[in-house]
């Protein structure tokens, strides 16, 4: 049985050219960066020269680059760390509905705790966050605002950059440099233009194990200037900002897949949109269906479904069944069966958000990739709505 | 010129009988073990195998094994997670003045913000902390106690199982849960027993990169019933205490690491300690030296001396001229040229701290190397010691 892998924001396999720059740096250069020896000066260098071709990537400045284990850690840093060292400048955060939970749910607990005021905004039916929305919710005292590039789930693309210009409008107007912007670009890394001068952001978020890079890897870009309290304390790396021995293999797959995806992704997105639509086109076809997220402004690689009547998790594995993988949503342990936060915050019915699929496409996916998805999934949803209790009609979609 | 590494406690390469086994997982079996389908299920049961096998060496549950990104992340999330976990509890917490920076360094910042009472013991001239003074220090309100298991810098092993059985001792007769016991065994892993039953510990900390594992890998051992408030919040991995991607070739690569340590431990110990032996005679024929740390409850792999009138740093300087790699202490980038923090502990004098030299041997360090180094060692002290300004005598090692 042929394998179909469409679960690449789920997380990607290594590239072999990412995994070749990899391999000296465990047996051979295997030095800590910090040590004052040959050993430890090769692994120094290495690491800079990492953070350099990062730092051309984003155009930002070397020193504005702090390697983390993860997009996780990137998030949680860049969200406790700045919030805890502004706690007497201002309480108030912004964030959207439609987060990862590696931002919702750090925040939502320093809100229970009364460290934070949290404006949670609503998105549209399209996955959008409103710029006047966040204009509106502008306070004197939000010291931090959170949106993430482009969704994980849904696959839609916020319009980062505006937001950006509109903030330094209003920190222009209001003769402040508050509040800080952080994006978590984990989906939008190796896809969208990453310069954090056009974004006008203050902090981002990426991880090695969306962009064919190795997994237990991140970077968070910290503007100069923006005061951030570590989460890690203890040896003083990474300009005291995040203790803890340099994972060098890992920081220089990082960069490589960084590399690799920014000298690629034109000709790769190009080729992926065009598979995208296909898949639509073809799924939609389907009766009771309906595409999730924004049809233009979205990632390259992201489709996602909701079949009326079915059970996503059962769609699932009656895939799996032909060598399909497939997912419904973020691959979170604490992923219960419930219908995903994103798909709700879009105003879809509880009904229509559990019935929703999410298909991930990569470099490898083909054209037959995509015939075979297209002529396998109206047999599994057929299957599945006979089984279903419930015969909803095409008004339930909506809540 | 011949390359000789005697830094492996600043870390070591990767052992290719670990690498081949972590290959897989990088490009074939890359799965994120959240996922449902197929590819994600053979991750999950891999990191399941490998939770097994440590748990096996540990002597522990699998759900007591909470992977984290390294040695600092697990330090600091098990201080700051059970502190912040019982602050309704009690705000005396013990440790020693030889710990690890990543222990030492959360707790002064807790201790200066006021959210611990800090007791700081001290050590014995060979780096000791004494039980006595552990039961001494001991308050109704003491809520965790953390002592390493063997000193990364002079070596010394601290009388861990000694310590468990006074606080089981203590918690009887009190009838109270607290103090919670943790310990930082990145240098004793693959070295000691690790058994945490026989130790009587509730925390326990190794990483990868010490034991010829992964870098960017660690774990916290968690015994069941002790109550830590995670540090990285989001998809609710490891069971809500951890979240983030697992990292599943870190993961397969220590517990790797790991069980080939223990199976070759005691024949490698014991040719280890015949190597220190003689390096310790060899070295000890320079006038005017000190051995730093233990006689004999020592890592089988360190070696620290106290070289008066020398400056260590020069000193590291000249054996890296020679293809010979030493450090002067911990490789922690906040080491500046400031004299270790754990060879003052010892009592010994600044000028004797500024001369001293850590040589930590390997699994390829060879009879060979050892010479090497002792023919070395002689002219390059000499050298330095012509360059002094001080001719300082024997005295002047202690304060």
């Amino acid at each position: 049985m042929k394998e179909r892998y469409f679960d690449h924001a789920s997380t990607t396999y290594l590239d072999q050219r990412v995994l070749q720059t990899m391999l000296p740096f465990f047996s051979e250069n295997f030095g800590n960066p910090s040590s004052f020896h040959a050993v430890g000066l090769k692994a120094k260098v290495a690491v800079t020269e990492a953070r350099k071709k990062i730092a051309a990537i984003l155009n930002s400045r070397e020193e504005e680059i702090i390697f983390t284990s993860g997009g996780t850690e990137s998030d949680n840093l860049a969200l406790i760390g700045t919030i805890r060292a502004h706690s007497g400048r201002g309480k108030h955060v912004i964030t959207s509905s439609i987060e990862h939970h590696a931002v919702l749910e750090p925040l939502l607990l320093l809100q229970k705790r009364g460290e934070i005021e949290l404006t949670i905004l609503p998105v549209d039916r399209e996955g959008l966050v409103s710029v006047k929305d966040i204009e509106t919710a502008l306070r004197p005292d939000t010291i931090l605002i959170s949106i993430m590039f482009a969704n994980n789930e849904i696959g839609t693309i916020q319009p980062i950059a505006d937001i950006g210009r509109s903030l330094l409008n209003w920190k222009k107007q209001q003769a402040t440099n508050f509040p800080y912007f952080h994006t978590d670009a984990c989906q939008a890394a190796g896809v969208l233009d990453l310069d954090v001068e056009k974004l006008h952001v203050d902090l981002m978020t990426i991880n090695g194990s969306k962009i064919y890079g190795p997994k237990g890897i991140g970077l968070l870009y910290i503007r100069r200037g923006t005061r951030i309290e570590p989460m890690m304390i203890g040896g003083g790396q990474e300009r005291n900002l995040r203790s803890g021995t340099e994972n060098t293999p890992g920081i220089i797959g990082l960069s490589t897949a960084l590399a690799l995806a920014q000298q690629e992704r034109e000709q790769e997105n190009a080729r992926l949109i065009e598979l995208r639509q296909r898949l639509i086109e073809g799924l939609l076809k389907i009766p009771k269906t309906r595409l999730n997220g924004h049809p233009t402004e979205r990632l390259p690689n992201n489709v996602n479904i909701s079949f009326l009547d079915i059970e996503g998790e059962a769609a699932v594995l009656y895939l799996d069944a032909e060598g399909i993988y497939v997912s419904t949503g973020s691959a979170c342990a604490s992923a219960s069966l419930d219908p995903s936060h994103v798909i709700l915050a879009t105003g879809l019915s509880y009904e229509a958000a559990h019935g929703s699929l999410r298909f991930t496409l990569g470099k490898h996916t083909t054209d037959e990739d995509i015939d075979a998805l297209i002529s396998v999934m109206p047999n599994v949803v057929q299957k599945l709505r006979h089984m279903s209790p419930v015969n909803l009609d095409m008004k339930y979609f909506v809540k």
